[in-house]
């Protein structure tokens, strides 16, 4: 596939198909992804906890804010979320500074999982003490991100950004719809 | 190409083709990828420069500071620096904090070079006061990442850490060694 239309298809998935179960060779897979992408310094601080067990799955979930903009929706019901999660530590033995490590990872990882099949949502709205608690994940460790993954049961819709409103929004037939700025808004002219 | 093969092949070239020109409307392409990659809350702060001109391009290069590890090297010598600039701004009018979207975006551009025979290097060692006013770029933007492109024309070899060292080095025949660790370091089993 064409890294362009990959990456269009790299929406922010949030209500999967909670009977399809995320393997884990699968998230191994990924974490492939992450390993042999760039790092500041080359000094790859970041390490990954997987999780596809249905009984994880559900502990994690609680710990994660959903969709600030739809204040309405309180997050994917029950049957609808996520089958597998990869949280994103930062190693502070290795360095204190993680500058854009995990974004760099994330995006390797999000649109491996778009080839695929699968889909997802990179969530830094975290109850951090709370999921360190649940998973019992050590002080040395920094919670960076989690990636809520699953096979993606909503249609996502790229729409054009009207005044200044970039808030996505559900339409009446639950399409999600998320506003994306023009290219002219987006480079520059000095 | 398969994603595996384009991230593998996404290596930091530090050493170009100064003969091959970055087309302004490859460097434009590249920024519909960072467009239509993911964002926190959506909010889109990111803003992007774009420089292919030669002019341009010698006047960008004295604020990078080039690859801490090569004590030995200070940067691509005349006829195989950058040929392609693109400069990631944060727009504080938009927010305060870029999260990871720099790093997000960074890595949707790289891939995307890889894929159209370009390469680079994501520089976050800047002379930023020093590039501002090169540049004359507002304070309402924050200068957060340079890319620099062009044709790669060097080796690449990805090692694996030895030891705990990660300083990517070069061989007599410069070849340019990266150490990436294993994948059993990176996935934590709690």
């Amino acid at each position: 596939m064409q890294l362009k239309d990959l990456i269009f298809r790299t929406r922010s998935y949030r209500r999967f198909d909670g009977a399809h179960n995320v393997s884990y060779p699968a998230l191994e897979s990924l974490i492939g992804l992450a390993r042999l992408s760039a790092s500041a310094a080359n000094r790859q601080p970041l390490k990954y906890l997987l999780y596809n067990e249905p009984e994880d799955c559900e502990m994690i979930f609680p710990s994660i804010a959903w969709a600030a903009y739809l204040t309405e929706w309180h997050g994917p019901i029950r049957g609808e979320r996520p089958t597998g999660y990869i949280i994103i530590l930062g190693d502070k033995s290795i360095t204190e500074s993680f500058s854009v490590d995990h974004g760099i990872a994330a995006q390797s990882i999000m649109l491996g999982a778009t080839e695929i099949g699968l889909g997802g949502c990179m969530i830094a709205s975290i109850k951090r003490e709370e999921l360190r608690k649940t998973l019992n994940i050590p002080d040395r460790f920094e919670i960076l991100l989690i990636l809520a993954l699953g096979k993606p049961v909503e249609n996502i819709i790229v729409d054009r950004v009207k005044g200044n409103d970039i808030k996505y929004w559900r339409d009446e037939k639950s399409n999600h719809h998320v506003p994306k700025r023009s290219l002219d808004e987006l480079i520059l002219k000095l």
